[in-house]
């Protein structure tokens, strides 16, 4: 006898209003349990705890009364009445997730369980800088609540991932190779002028989407492993014990400026030479298109470089690809030979069991997967390969958004952190 | 008013001889925060502890009936009566805490709180093979035990280190590419067939080195950091969050076989080309050495080479080194640099705070340690280096044991869990 979705009413929308959404970690606790196993019933949830019946018992009671959790109805008897099961309450407040990319912006909204309510994404370009890539996201934003009928009070939480490194605990992006004029931009307090009463928490883009691989995603119950995002940059998403694992100060996953080739030519992270990043992501496939263009190596990229108005890009050395275009499978199956080496190395030093590859280039097709899955096998050490799976990313685009909407919620329902640790 | 250590009585000796050292988790967590803070009060304890008053108490009293822990005073009083100090028995058992490599090998002894007793190391060959190798381990356990006035039956854990892969949860060695002969050996049983009432685990002796350094040594109160062990082999011990970090399958940390030189010789690893163990470890310095007595190139080292009955080792090397002998510091140099590259993978992977570097080669001289700091901070990202430390291990040659002991020690301890951690 579950009971229906309950419509929220003006008296409850006041009254989250007024919320301060700051847990204890005990609540936290039960609220994670509940999250991750609903409907489940009391007994349920004292026995995973090492706290007293009666504390338990106390805490569910004020995360009821305060609405974070509900009733969701009622479980068999084992005997004695019938045990109340328990879910979160989904429109306690939303969420809001955000993916920036180098070319492009994602916008999500989402209720408390996680569940995306409406998404919308448009081309971008990071290189406008952060008040015009700010003010697009804020004016989705508007769009998404006007659509939706919600107005900005509903929504407790933002998470932005962003193709560059983050200072979690200030908000800022630091010395990001991609990201021109972004430097120490004080994003947290331009968020905070438009939405005063919102939590905010940003992160690099490929930890958002490994997150999102992990909560719902081919990573989901791999306690450890390593989501990697090969776009215009390379960057690695880790998952160590169901965390993102970041380093003494934040700076980990950053597979990009692992070196293919110690004497190649300098990075533009201004120290490496040959990383993978320059010598294997997009601009490094665009490059090699242009070259083989110029030495009319390709009748297809020649085609299409005219159709483009004298341009092409990584996508158009996929299309080449699909098409069986000789060059196309040359420059892609060096891309991940390439990849596959800097792979090697991780899969070394961490013995994950599974890599999750997701970004732009992963579009280009199988080609890409099966290059890099031959060179790991073939270079990092058979005792840590023999198990390993090398996939693509099963939420494709989404897994940005995805796992910025996780982290949102994580950020209220972990606020009696002094660190963000998922 | 602290008691005097008291002396252990033969009613004692059997009833430890009795117990079964099995601990509960909750058990376990309270001698741990007892071992790290002791001398220390009942109230200190339960505060830090989610369980109850009366729960806390009950186990602590039956950790001071099971002779596990004991009164080490009185404090100060608060008010009231004074309150009892608790501390480890350091004479409930004793451990043993081995450290084999791949030309010696070292056996200490150390009581329940991880105070070595008495240590001893020999020259040895771990290519005499397994049933050689621990025969004389067994030999070096007995003189010990000899010279000490113990008996078998007070050793109640036993922890080896040794320089190959390892199955943590057999004990077997996995394909180890510097062990031959000891491929799948049953370490355990052979053991257990001498001491058959011991508690035994083996692991990677770059794992134990890290685990020493960790409790006793430079890696104290970081629970981020790497050890990376420079001999025959190069291997790294990697602890996150206190716990040394094993991967999916137990592999991970194998540094040694980062290429340095994608299309560099062959490694012994069968897969990889220009693997950083092949290109800078002991063999290679010796190789080079040789090359050079061969080109008459070092007078140095022609004229040790001719005492040594034409033989030279990475020692030689050193000793060249401190001579001033320019040969000797180009091929540390060489090394180093090498041994630097890999470290910047790992730096832009895992972003450490730490890098402790040990194995016989860093007796060579600051010379190493110069090279391989230099390299990686003109090759990790910035953002990953301003802040990171890489010194040479404060433990020295007795990195390996202090591990081992404290491994020894956690076996017991951490009974309870499926898989060690620590």
């Amino acid at each position: 006898m579950s009971k229906p979705e309950r419509e929220i009413n003006e008296k409850e929308k006041n009254r989250w209003r007024q919320l301060s959404f700051n847990l204890s970690e005990d609540e936290s606790q039960i609220l994670s349990i509940i999250r991750n196993q609903a409907p489940i019933d009391r007994a349920n949830i004292i026995r995973q705890l090492k706290f007293s019946r009666a504390k338990t018992n106390g805490i569910i009671n004020d995360l009821v009364d305060n609405n974070f959790i509900k009733i969701y109805g009622h479980g068999a008897s084992s005997g004695g009445k019938r045990p109340q099961l328990l879910e979160i309450n989904a429109e306690i407040g939303y969420v809001i997730g955000v993916d920036i990319g180098v070319t492009s912006m994602d916008v999500a909204i989402a209720n408390f369980k996680g569940e995306i309510l409406d998404v919308h994404g448009i081309e971008s370009d990071i290189k406008d800088g952060p008040i015009a890539i700010l003010q697009s996201m804020m004016d989705i934003i508007e769009d998404l609540k006007a659509r939706n009928n919600m107005d900005s009070n509903q929504f407790v939480s933002i998470a932005i991932g962003v193709p560059g490194p983050v200072d979690v605990n200030t908000g800022e992006v630091k010395s990001p190779p991609l990201m021109p004029g972004w430097n120490d931009f004080p994003i947290t307090e331009f968020i905070k002028s438009k939405l005063p009463n919102i939590k905010i928490i940003i992160d690099n883009d490929f930890n958002m989407m490994a997150r999102g691989e992990y909560y719902s995603g081919i990573g989901k119950g791999h306690d450890l492993f390593v989501f990697v995002k090969i776009g215009t940059g390379i960057g690695a998403g880790i998952i160590i014990n169901g965390d993102v694992f970041r380093g003494h100060e934040g700076s980990a996953g950053q597979i990009g400026h692992i070196s293919v080739d110690w004497n190649g030519p300098r990075c533009i992270c201004g120290v490496n030479q040959g990383c993978v990043s320059g010598m294997a992501a997009g601009p490094a496939i665009t490059a090699k298109a242009l070259k083989a263009v110029k030495e009319n190596e390709s009748e297809f990229l020649v085609k299409r470089y005219k159709e483009n108005n004298n341009a092409l890009s990584a996508k158009d050395v996929g299309d080449a690809l699909a098409d069986g275009d000789q060059t196309a499978i040359e420059i892609i199956n060096e891309s991940g030979t390439l990849i596959g080496l800097a792979l090697s190395s991780l899969v070394n030093l961490l013995n994950p069991g599974l890599i999750v590859l997701g970004g732009g280039i992963t579009k280009s097709g199988n080609l890409l997967l099966s290059s890099i899955r031959q060179t790991v096998l073939t270079r990092a050490l058979p005792f840590s390969t023999r198990h390993l799976r090398i996939e693509y990313s099963s939420l494709g685009d989404k897994a940005g958004v995805t796992g910025a909407v996780i982290l949102a919620i994580k950020n209220v329902e972990c606020s009696y952190k002094d660190k963000m640790t998922v």
